[in-house]
């Protein structure tokens, strides 16, 4: 596997902090709020006298819970439908490995989580690419691109709905034209909705579980770490219908013994999360992201969609190579002794060339970080122009 | 993936529960013994607020606690030769995945650990097996043995010392001359170590890692599961000084962010239990050992090999099919309520048609439990062979 984009900065980023810099990390994922009482309480009252193996697929109390918190999501599952995992990462290994053989083809649309392809590495199946684009706000790409991808070594669509990186969220509509293709041309349609909680604007999520006719196609990546902020957990699991998928699944899931048993006392006292938790997470989210779309919005040259979900959104700069602006902000570059570390987009395309000028931004700071954050970016492009 | 012969006997031990029955469980490496009270202490204290991603090879501070452990057992390492995975099974795959590419083909002496297959299943390499035999106390098979095994696709040489499901131990000669072979053919050594504190009888542990000149070569499997009794944590790491593979396996572990917190504190806190306990637990292990081979030879046609390590031993039968007699047991066998759960040996050979009239036996139960539960084997085996 190639190096990431991303991994490559580590090293400038390590270096400006050693100058003595504030470095604003718009690069990850892990978010600053924090997990809930209830969940760590769980581990703290942790009394048994042996750390034991659980079961393969998780606890059965856990999963049971689970199937609740679907039910109450409108998501019609039994407990025995759910495989808990080791983080979403591995349901979307077990998902790859279960769904398709050595060899086969799977379409995502691109941009994409990096990740996806290092986990199509481990499977050894072909990621076949269709270009979602910023001047659309990065909608999902029409059926019929979708359709003219399909090969008789395709077996699945995976979408990620809410998206990282984009922050795109898929209709139902959408997903309904989506389950036809899936069903017309007997695919599996796997869907990663880690960010469902995080929907903005009034919109609502639609689950691939939602959909009806498609039990057989249908196989549900999720994951607790987001939801509430304890991707240290690792907890996650995948869903489906499926009786094949899931014993195939459980199969890989035997090999590796069990998943991790405090992340799944961690998980299931998290389902008794209050609800007043994602009230204050989603205002804090929402704050952060209108802030941080406005302000970007405003620097000559640089677009930034308003994503409608997850905390990501893909921006495009008054640049040609998006990958030397990161290391060069980091690198050469400090307004106030302060700098910032972006994801150059790049990474989140497969098809080459794609995502040059274009880096992401992951919301997770708080308003008057994001502030100063979009202050060096608005000031190291005055530079940067100039420079270049 | 076919069904393991263990998985497809669950059902009849859950039907024999349902009847009343006191099932003995001597499938399954699931000690009894408590983790050390330091891991539970500083799961019970967490304090963070957040449960955050760990650096992907694992905390650095865990990582230096687990290289100060290896200095002091005389297993010369350092912080950054060690990536802590998910278990030893993550650990496992990693190795797989970067010491070999697909089709590549691995020797491992047989009878071996049954989710060595499915690891490799998920690496798409070949399993070469070289057969030991218990006419021989599973002895590592010669030396020319392997070299005949040895073809252009050979990457590695994969052996478990202390051997899970044999008990045997590899002395420093044999290694010395694996070493020999490792090289000359250029081929990595893996060494599966997770029992390395389970050796008896004086006898000493030769780690891969203490070979001197295989430093390039050698690649360690570790897990904390079995050492502190704390199976459920799912803690394990891969350990070498060869600066690609551990530069590969990172990328693996990237891919999928980071290990289990709270397993890697659970870990580090262990490296403090008090030398007291592991004092208890071999003597425990000796005593169980030396109890059930000792009784289970008195039984007239079966031969218990005495184990030099870990806590299994793999056992002859006066029987045809063991899968037959293990599944029978369960199901139409009982001596004053009681029946026992057995592993049938053919599942951990590749060859098929070997071990058909042997079982493995875990010894991870109270002595009196074993001696109720080698009791039924031989009440078992007196009318099992007149009926059949």
């Amino acid at each position: 596997m190639p190096p990431s984009p991303i991994r490559k900065l580590v090293p400038f980023a390590e270096e400006a902090k050693k100058k003595g810099r504030k470095v604003y990390h718009l690069n990850i994922g892990q978010p600053d709020i924090k997990t809930p009482e209830v969940a760590l309480e769980a581990i703290r009252n942790f009394d048994e006298k042996v750390v034991e193996y659980s079961h393969s697929a998780g606890k059965e109390s856990y999963r049971k819970g689970l199937a609740n918190y679907y039910q109450n999501i409108g998501i019609d599952v039994d407990f025995n439908d759910i495989i808990v995992t080791t983080g979403g990462s591995e349901a979307l290994i077990f998902a790859m490995m279960t769904a398709l053989n050595p060899g086969d083809e799977i379409i995502i649309p691109e941009p994409f989580y990096t990740n996806y392809n290092s986990f199509s590495v481990f499977s050894d199946i072909k990621i076949v690419p269709i270009t979602s684009k910023i001047e659309n706000d990065f909608a999902l790409p029409s059926l019929s691109e979708f359709e003219n991808k399909i090969t008789d070594r395709t077996k699945a669509i995976l979408v990620c709905n809410p998206s990282n990186p984009t922050g795109s969220l898929y209709s139902k509509d959408e997903l309904e034209k989506l389950k036809e293709i899936a069903i017309k041309n007997d695919l599996y349609l796997i869907s990663d909705e880690v960010y469902r909680e995080f929907v903005y604007d009034g919109n609502t999520h639609t689950s691939v579980m939602q959909l009806e006719g498609i039990e057989e196609h249908a196989i549900l990546i999720d994951s607790t770490s987001k939801r509430y902020s304890e991707c240290g957990t690792r907890m996650g699991c995948l869903v489906s219908k499926n009786k094949e998928i899931m014993a195939s699944a459980l199969k890989f899931a035997q090999a590796r013994l069990s998943p991790p048993l405090f992340g799944q006392i961690a998980g299931e006292a998290s389902l008794r999360t209050p609800p007043t938790y994602f009230t204050e997470v989603y205002d804090e989210y929402i704050a952060r992201r209108n802030f941080v779309v406005t302000e970007l919005n405003k620097i000559e040259g640089v677009y930034a969609p308003m994503p409608k979900g997850a905390f990501y959104t893909i921006i495009s700069l008054p640049i040609d190579d998006a990958e030397h602006f990161c290391q060069w902000i980091l690198e050469d570059f400090s307004y106030k002794n302060q700098t910032v570390m972006l994801a150059p987009a790049a990474g989140f395309y497969a098809t080459p060339g794609l995502g040059k000028n274009e880096v992401r931004i992951a919301y997770v700071l708080k308003v008057e970080d994001l502030k100063n954050a979009v202050k060096v970016i608005e000031e190291a492009l005055k530079v940067y122009k100039v420079e270049s």
